[in-house]
């Protein structure tokens, strides 16, 4: 399977002696796992499998108790002199540099606060008036094809509202389309459907060297894997935290502004936070610097400091360690697979290659509604993007390789209950 | 003082008396209320007088153990399926339809998402959009000269972003720069700083008549007095719901499209939360009908089910019964500064007139700084708006006439305390 993205199958009969097998070997993979111990950290149960966590990562057991003070003490109880002495007001830089090193960010470059979808529409609208006012030539928006629709969807208002047109280019033909006229690309990290990794130091230096600017989005890598942004020369950045960052549901994402670009940096959104001395109440507008520079409004707290609260997991914690159990975990995976799943039911749309892999594995499925349905009856909690992608993410900081064996052995048992279509 | 900005002040000697009269009136006007009695339904102490709810409303008592079932229960143990099963997913719309009567709106015209700030650049936008594109020559935005700060900065941006300019009117005379030139006209309902209410009414109708498009910014009305959205024929507005609503800090603000405009409401933030079916993951976008094509991308599940939590203390609250207490209440609390305070100190910003009257004070003060600190400190807890104003908000859900009277008191002792500056 490490070269075929064509799951080859086995015959049933060997399943008993490979089940142990594969088993033996989850066991041994996670007493010598590193990470093993921060699975306790989280809320999980071994009466299920939680493998989506791409797209809501698990609670760590403390937020609850921390939410509960910023409820019942901070907001209950000094009320509005949290905003100040409780560091309520600074929540979104604060937690900016938590995320910094992160994704390879020096401090001062990170703000958490609004959705996704609003960062991106900052950090391109902000792309493009950074631009050269000289090089008017310069007026194309470059936009991954393949990309989770909102940045498309954000992208096209950006474009639409700064006057240049979008140009949807597949990212693995982006180098080739790259040119005079490229003003911004805004590409993903890692692809929301297929976990296909795309080459961030590659693109970002084809990117400056056509003249234009990169935006990366780091929603599906963020957590996962090294980004390196400030190494890679990254100029805007968004990402998300409710995924590998286990922020919980909706939790703010984040905007990178590099340092390099921020006296320049001229949001879409320039609410009051953003504003150098917001309690002054002016009419006049006059940016803060620094990463304070893409705040919008008024935080929303107990989200982020949810979220500030469940960044402690990752005290101590090596992304180099993460990244390696990331990989091994979804080359188990994808091992299992092929030893459990009946011939031709299923084949992988991630790449086999190591450099080319975020940390999910999607499979495509003829049957995929059904079968994840039955997956998710039996406690396997993966996701289905339709119509016919089985998704699992793995979150290297609490899925155990013991979990990798047993979803792909569920999944083996539900293709063969599920008839394949004709 | 109820016909005079000025505080006309009465001899100290007088005060003990007084002191006791007001303390008794307040008991008496208490003992009558009949929103006493929901006061219990918040976190609040007698050691001090809350009077910023219009910041930040205090905390419901049932709300921790709402938020603690969200975070242990939903997410902690549903995890992703809390989405569909669990109700996040509709949230936005469901908790906009809690708000709608609060604010005079029929169901599937508001949704709860992003910041105020956020959703000026929606609607501002948004109503520039739906202008006749036979009438070019309508090409200003009319903002409100007096507009909390970031209301003007996002409507520049919105106007900077449409190629149309902005032209700041003191909202004492909209009427009379309105004309053929007009298309929107963005308002405040209540000025942040004087406490004065606008005619919601006469300017929507006058906008109306003038062709333009009325935007109204709810932030200090929403839970403290009957707006009447429907009836007036507003066709946008932005809301907040962490001050009279109660919904806890930075809670998201809420945007209401009028029915009649929703078919042609066309987003500047058409993030994927707003398509048709968002899981298709379609790359062409597709807005969704009614209030969904408000949102943008995914809701902070914590912070939006904090509010919806706390929207239940309004169950069976009548709005004519809120405005009535809200209207006493500042009524006395002027009376008690006129009777308290050493004369000439303070003068208020608030009109005097109801009509013209939200639920607060401002109270203008050369020492207000200082002033607000030593209250503060006595556990009188207004605030200050640099450089001269003293704000002391009145909740009726919560405030009592004990501590309007209080808090008079307290500020009538403050002020012989600090030096009235030359």
């Amino acid at each position: 399977m490490s070269d075929a993205h064509e799951t080859a199958g086995t015959p049933r009969e060997h399943h008993t002696s490979q089940d142990k097998s594969l088993a033996v070997q989850a066991a041994m993979l996670d007493s010598a796992d590193e990470l093993a111990a921060l699975r306790d950290l989280f809320a999980l149960h071994d009466d299920s499998v939680y493998l989506d966590g791409n797209s809501l990562g698990a609670l760590p057991r403390h937020v609850p108790e921390r939410v509960q003070d910023v409820i019942t003490r901070q907001w209950g109880e000094l009320r509005i002199r949290s905003w100040t002495e409780g560091g309520w007001w600074t929540a979104p830089e604060r937690i900016g540099d938590r995320i910094a090193p992160l994704v390879g960010a020096g401090p001062g470059q990170i703000v958490v606060g609004d959705s996704t979808s609003v960062n991106v529409f900052k950090a391109v609208v902000g792309a493009v008036r950074l631009l050269d006012p000289a090089e008017p030539a310069r007026d194309e928006i470059l936009v991954d094809a393949t990309t989770f629709p909102t940045d498309g969807y954000i992208a096209r208002s950006a474009a639409r509202m700064t006057g240049l047109p979008i140009v949807p280019v597949d990212p693995e033909k982006l180098l080739g389309a790259l040119g005079p006229r490229t003003a911004v690309v805004l590409v993903n990290h890692v692809d929301f459907r297929t976990g296909r990794l795309h080459d961030l130091p590659g693109i970002t230096a084809a990117v400056h060297e056509a003249g234009a600017l990169a935006v990366w989005d780091l929603c599906h890598s963020a957590g996962a894997l090294p980004v390196g942004l400030d190494a890679q020369g990254v100029d805007l950045a968004v990402g998300c935290t409710y995924k590998y960052l286990n922020g919980g549901p909706g939790s703010p994402a984040f905007l990178y502004v590099a340092e390099r670009h921020q006296a320049r940096f001229d949001s879409p959104l320039p609410g009051w936070n953003a504003h150098t001395d917001p309690f002054a109440m002016s009419p006049d507008f006059t940016a803060a610097d620094g990463a304070v520079r893409g705040r919008v409004g008024t935080p929303d707290i107990l989200s982020m400091l949810a979220l500030e609260a469940a960044l402690d997991v990752w005290e101590g914690v090596s992304l180099a360690a993460v990244r390696e159990k990331s990989l091994a975990l979804t080359d188990f995976f994808l091992e299992c697979v092929e030893a459990y799943a009946p011939p031709g039911r299923v084949r992988s749309l991630t790449p086999a290659a190591h450099a080319e892999r975020g940390s999910q594995i999607a499979l495509r499925c003829a049957e995929a509604p059904a079968v994840m349905a039955a997956l998710i009856a039996r406690g396997i909690v993966g996701d289905l993007r339709r119509p016919d992608v089985l998704r699992f993410g793995f979150t290297p900081l609490y899925t155990r390789f013991a979990d990798a064996e047993r979803a792909a052995r569920a999944l083996g048992e539900v293709l063969t209950e599920v008839p394949a279509e004709d």
